[in-house]
């Protein structure tokens, strides 16, 4: 009985437990320190009140209760001693015959960890609640303030980072600023809102191809987004972005920029790249140890690609089946299969009916682009229930302009607790 | 132009506002600490997973966006000087005509303020969700554990109060551990997960008949609920409770026992009862003071009744609506009517297919009455989306005996933040 022991229960991590679910002579332990496997690509939208978290997000033990041969554990690993074929967690030790690590990565502020306070990045729940209580928070306090100045930086939000979520998070304040809150308030317009993404590179969505790209901007254009390229963050505060000599004043702050690995390849003393990330072999082996697999974003792929494959839901699928399959090869006696990433294409939502779509050398914008990406995230989401119940909220919110779940929780569970004072006056 | 203010968007508050929405020579200002209205005779459902925070709760400013003539703040009344009719906020000080303070109730400690900690109450929706929080890790260390003593303390779980929100709890918890966990465990068996409802009274649900009362103690056992009686709780830790000599070691204690009316009375210098509630008149303003107003569960009416009414939504309903309508008249000239509560019933569920129901001499038990409940609910929920999301999120769990929100979601936002040690072996 071969026990394969997967760390991380994303993408990789379900994906290769899925393949490898009731097969003889294996068993498996999944650890990951959340409870729920989360469908990332749909995370933006709980931020932006469109979907509750219990649309995009499912628990662990539910989608792998029908596995007879699989464990999971809520935990996080502190290390991995290879030699000894050994994980260790915080809740005890854990050997294998396999591992997969499947960690994922986390925001990267470029050496100024001290920024991640005022600018909040998107990869869990809970970041996509503080986020949500953000800028709703920023809207209630601009409709409170009688001082133009301070009502003019809280209805001014700056996404850093032009990837797709960065330009999916900007485009939605957009479009919620134009269309969906302006009835809510007496006091402020919040049609005035003012959205900028702010990008170091020469371009936004670097990975999609300068056409669609622009189209893209243009549409970010339509909604109110101000993009400024070539802008490289130089520091973050409490009250804006210092961007070189520029600055902006604004409440709010998204970080969608750098990603970093989690932090285990460097313990590890294995060869990582610059972001972290694990270098792996042909069939996402770590070199020197073939029982040790690496799969998702931890994982640096540069075999037959120009460039490591991205930190992509697709990427991350197709390496855990791979994994998978691989370790069930050898468990039978066969050999392994190098990695083949089949790229799928990719795309980016900007608003209602505007979205960009790039598959191979078939490159669309506009509402069939929105319309196919709408189909591909219902038909990828984890569960039947969340397809129907994403796929309701949309229509609704689609027919009505409403974002229904704009619900400000606080972060602190006790009754009524101490607010942040705002510095404001009262009006009326 | 009477500019009437508003103190809470509660069933009083937000009842009131519609009554006096859209109404000439008159403006209105609602104040609340949060953002949203809460049908809170559902949050428990939150709590327990069975529904997410978007269906029981909706953003104040939807609700009222129609009435052109209410103006939304969210922010917290610190006093209220009544002779120069002047509230004071964090905000700043507004001025009034008329004043409706429903700012409603919370938990109370009797004098323990520090049992807070270890048994959260049930009135947020921040305080839901750390309840959900806490249930579900406590299942996730009993998995990872390999002490039995631990265990055994881990699947304790005691409700302090054998109100109505303690028997739904406790119901919920029994039969989630019957019915829904036991598959998605491999190390532990949740149907031995021990549930105890400790209640100072000679009886649970107090304000039910006694033959009812009986009934749902039955139909609690039967779901693994012990009912303690007559046992006041004398002391909580963080491992558990102390009933005098008794004690119970759990790792997951939930508070629905007593409450407290928001402290503001008492700041006022008026005359309020033991729990701090606001004596009130027969037309439900202060004594000498005929343009303040007090509803809901902050205020003490006991005209007419042999006790004062009781903390629910209906009687705060009616108050709001009785107070609106009465500034209204004396507006137009007319005068004050006293406020009479007509008595609708009252009902509580215990579990699948097993409510009680008691409309007057009509007491009823069972599936009909769980069939009452139900359709009670979905009829007073606040918007039509809410009718159709909970009613499809039922049913579906009816049939597939799940609760598909059982997400934990972190405390804090940060990325992978310190998670408290929990002190077990590794055992695979």
């Amino acid at each position: 009985m071969k026990h394969v022991v997967i760390v991380g229960g994303g993408f990789a991590g379900i994906n290769a437990a899925k393949e490898l679910g009731n097969r003889r002579d294996i068993r498996i332990t999944l650890i990951d320190r959340k409870n729920y496997h989360l469908f990332q690509p749909l995370l933006y939208q709980v931020a932006m009140s469109a979907l509750g978290a219990g649309d995009v997000a499912e628990p662990l033990r539910n989608m792998l209760s029908k596995y007879k041969n699989i464990t999971v554990f809520k935990g996080s690993v502190e290390n991995v001693d290879m030699e000894k074929k050994i994980l260790l967690t915080d809740f005890g030790e854990i050997s294998y015959d396999y591992l997969i690590l499947a960690c994922g990565v986390k925001h990267h502020y470029f050496g100024h960890d001290e920024w991640e306070e005022h600018a909040p990045g998107l990869k869990i729940i809970a970041q996509a609640t503080e986020i949500r209580r953000r800028i709703m928070e920023a809207y209630e306090a601009a409709e409170r303030t009688v001082d133009p100045v301070e009502r003019k930086k809280l209805l001014t939000f700056v996404v850093v980072g032009g990837g797709p979520t960065g330009v999916e998070l900007a485009g939605s304040i957009g479009e919620m600023s134009r269309f969906t809150l302006s009835k809510y308030y007496k006091h402020i317009d919040p049609k005035l809102t003012r959205i900028f993404i702010v990008e170091a590179a020469p371009r936004i969505l670097g990975s999609f191809s300068p056409k669609l790209a622009s189209k893209a901007t243009r549409a970010l254009e339509q909604l109110g987004v101000q993009v400024w390229t070539n802008s490289m963050v130089t520091d973050v505060d409490a009250n804006g972005v210092q961007i070189g000599n520029e600055r902006i004043e604004a409440a709010t702050v998204l970080w969608a920029a750098g990603v970093r690995a989690i932090e285990i390849g460097g313990k590890m003393g294995v060869e990582t790249d610059r972001s972290g990330r694990i270098v792996v072999e042909e069939d996402l082996s770590i070199s020197g140890y073939p029982e040790v697999f690496v799969g998702g974003d931890q994982a640096h792929f540069a075999h037959h690609t120009d460039d490591p494959l991205p930190g992509m839901a697709p990427v991350a699928s197709q390496q855990g089946r791979t994994i998978g399959k691989n370790i069930l090869n050898e468990v039978k006696g066969r050999t392994r299969k190098p990695f083949r990433y089949k790229d799928k294409g990719q795309m980016a939502t900007i608003g209602r009916n505007k979205a960009i779509v790039e598959i191979g050398n078939f490159k669309f914008f506009g509402s069939f682009a929105w319309f196919t990406w709408l189909l591909v995230h219902i038909y990828y989401l984890t569960t039947f229930k969340h397809r129907v119940f994403v796929l309701l909220q949309w229509g609704w919110s689609y027919f009505t302009f409403g974002h229904g779940a704009r619900l400000i929780v606080n972060k602190e569970w006790r009754f009524y607790p101490d607010q942040k004072k705002v510095n404001v006056e009262e009006e009326s």
